[in-house]
């Protein structure tokens, strides 16, 4: 009998229902202030567009993405019945909870339905189907496939004879773009003078706890990261490995228009960052790994004043609760948001933007 | 080539299909016959609150809650869009088809979305999420949540930073409400009487098969029973177990308002009992345990004329199948009415029930 | 970073999206050319009935099947919320993507709700429910269950206590009806002349690889190919079992209208076959068996001019991709109509096809 917490948890509930209460609550309303229409001519561009990488994205696309994430966040526009003839499938050949449910929450929101392969790896694979079949079997089945898989290569494969759009939710140690538009539609609510293009008096030190070589979620933030050059003044990768860039991401990085050194340990550093990106699992093509303690975030961390700690999430230790109240912590933030990007993105995807912005939001 | 059975289930499908056609079938008329009007106060304290325990109703709400799931049974108020803006999670930590399948019709049956994470106990926890991160998460891709976990202290993990309410779907060997709140259903059909909170001339006794300290669905099932001290005259515990209360169980039972006795013989027993609730699993924290042979039903056994046998199912063999098609089985039309109190509890949480309920038929 | 491969989907996507660009493509206009409208009366006889075997369905039956899948496949009749009333409910007890899949995507483009039970096998029936009590379980939660089960006679058990109407969704080496649905739709589309149920002047010999006594689609897609006779000279199963028919399908074959042989390699008779039905897995009750080499087919099999292969997919090596771009590849047609034959046999079984079918279309 857990009465004591049934009151507790009415009391919360009972509140108002904001989409954060805990640690650092930047409202969307900036991301609008300066330019609140929408360029409609620039989004057409992801018109039923596969969403494979983050370097889809310039700065004005993700600029025009956040508006519109922001008007869904701040409920400005109405689109909870624009895509209900539309079916989103998402096969998921890696276990994941929390990128499937973010991504149908935001089709359901937006009165569209969902087919979930949850066990993609029990069923089809497992029989020995090879991906273009499963890729091909879409076509019939939905209208748009998000897909996270173990393997790099797996996309490449099940697209092979698709003609619908994938949004790549995952794929191996490769990229997991939507994450990152998460992750900097969260700090583009922190600063909003990043919408801006233009040079900030205030310069960011951002501060990579991880390996981009090895880990999708890392790379996908690096490569938006470098959208920022007049914003950033210099990005630290933090990581226990000798390469932590790997060959793809060097030679990514040599053109890079923003100095990036690498560090070992995070305490080093930790008193520089203005924003820390916090990352729990390497994933390693087989399996997860967790991040020695040179590397681990916690109350005692001498954090920089005014600095914010990202955090894709699902987090282990590495990022300790004590700093869940304290306003260093934009993660609770970054994953409320997340559902609001996906939902911008799939109205765009589906070029059902112009059905539900007013005409005084259009430009 | 199975054309028997198709011709056979063919039959069986155009004919009328009644809620339930096997076994003792009360119908929710008698429910709305003494008081048709809903108190609408009464049912508005449980707006937004989280239903964790059986003990948040009294005899009034449990009645008020019982006459909205008889008119949506009966069909009387028409409630197929009121959630159409609201999804629901399920999280299921622990498997059960049963459980998850009632709450989603029943959200379905209202024009709800639903969330399905069956295989939570998989996913994110597998990686070692924390509890408290993934209630987080639900604040941002859900309306309310469903919880199924083999932890009793799980649900208080999840809510301590969840915004949004929980329904308590099975929490280790602590609680499973809304099974109770199914099982009472039956019984207040079954007898109508109990609807007036007065002294009923006929007194029941009441068994309960199973150990309140160690299995959810029978501890739920008797915090509601306390509540009809004016129509239960005795309350016969049959279990194996030494001290099957354990010391959370006897405390609360030490007030109890009903006499409570134990046995451990349900064939010692069984021709003085009207009620007799079954059980086939024990939960242990971490498995199952099939109840001995001493605690079976069937068609020898020397039931009391007109007495009724419930059942929360998934049974084992400990009540068998030769007692489906006899009067004594009201554990099917128990299992049928489950999705309708359910259906009753989610407009009430939801505050919608006003949305719905035609004037005449508000107090 | 793949956005080589994101251009190239880009492009494909941004082409105009025909239900199947890769292989023969026949389109379903034929199929109504003759005789456009749809006879009700015939149809009628399924309501609320439960499809279990192939036996349920004569040559005009599958002929104004047929039909309606032409007209969902052709976008001529609307159909978008006729079944938003309704729940589907598919419970595969043997894990399957394609056939669930298609079956859940069929019921939410007619805009009905469904419930998944895609780890039954991990749930209830593991914990030792009955598949009985299961069955009894659906009539509440659900108005239509389609079922996949290991177990040719688990439907039997399931239907004991069902009062709605269950669709096989395999059972067993048993049946596998609506893949046979699928099989046909296709041939139909590829020679229309089948619809008019007289003598073809071209008359066709099909070949059949696997073994019908144990493969639930082999036996389904032969029970319907027996309608045919007026069509086809000559059946050939090939296999590699001394007897691949079984007491039970040989039974059901000696009142053959068609002549029945059998050959044990398929190289010795592909030249002379129009149809080759392939099939990937031997079902053998609790496992799976890939068939040996001398079953194979790729490019430089010697197939006749203008002969077609149909595969009810996964498929393993035995159908070599390099058919896939020839114009011998059907089987990604038949892949593609799949869900509109299922989504007319759900609105005959529901008795919803006159409210979407305008009044000069019916017969």
């Amino acid at each position: 009998m857990v009465i004591k917490t049934a009151a507790k948890v009415e009391h919360i509930v009972q509140s108002e229902l904001k989409t954060n209460l805990i640690g650092l609550c930047p409202e969307p309303e900036g991301l609008i202030k300066f330019q609140p229409r929408i360029c409609l001519q620039k989004l057409k561009e992801l018109t039923y567009r596969s969403i494979l990488s983050a370097d889809l994205f310039d700065t004005e696309m993700l600029r025009e993405l956040a508006k519109v994430a922001a008007y869904l966040q701040l409920k400005k526009i109405s689109a909870d019945k624009v895509l209900n003839d539309k079916i989103m499938a998402t096969a998921f050949f890696e276990a994941s909870t929390r990128t499937r449910l973010s991504f149908e929450s935001a089709m359901l929101r937006l009165g569209g339905k969902t087919l979930s392969v949850a066990e993609a790896a029990l069923t089809g694979e497992a029989k020995g189907e090879k991906l273009l079949d499963i890729g091909q079997m879409f076509n019939s089945y939905a209208d748009i496939v998000v897909i996270r898989h173990t393997q790099q290569k797996a996309i490449q494969e099940l697209s092979e004879y698709l003609r619908i759009p994938i949004i790549n939710g995952g794929n191996g140690s490769d990229e997991h773009p939507t994450q990152a538009l998460a992750d900097w539609y969260a700090l583009l609510k922190w600063k909003p003078d990043l919408m801006l293009g233009a040079a900030s008096e205030e310069q960011l030190h951002l501060g990579i706890v991880g390996t981009p070589g090895s880990m999708r979620t890392v790379k996908s933030f690096l490569i938006l990261a470098l959208l920022f050059r007049h914003n950033i003044s210099q990005i630290t990768i933090v990581s226990e490995m000798a390469d932590p860039l790997g060959v793809e991401v060097q030679s990514f990085c040599d053109s890079s228009p923003i100095p990036i050194d690498i560090k070992n340990d995070l305490q080093e550093v930790v008193g520089e960052l203005d924003v820390i990106y916090m990352n729990s699992i390497a994933f390693l093509g087989d399996g997860y790994r967790t991040l020695g303690s040179r590397f681990k975030l916690d109350k005692e961390s001498r954090l920089k004043k005014g600095a914010v700690v990202l955090h894709p999430l699902a987090r282990k230790d590495e990022l300790d609760v004590s700093l869940d109240h304290t306003r260093h912590n934009l993660y609770f933030n970054q994953a409320d948001g997340a559902v609001f990007i996906r939902q911008a993105l799939l109205l765009i995807v589906f070029g059902r933007l112009e059905q539900v912005l007013p005409d005084h939001l259009i430009e």
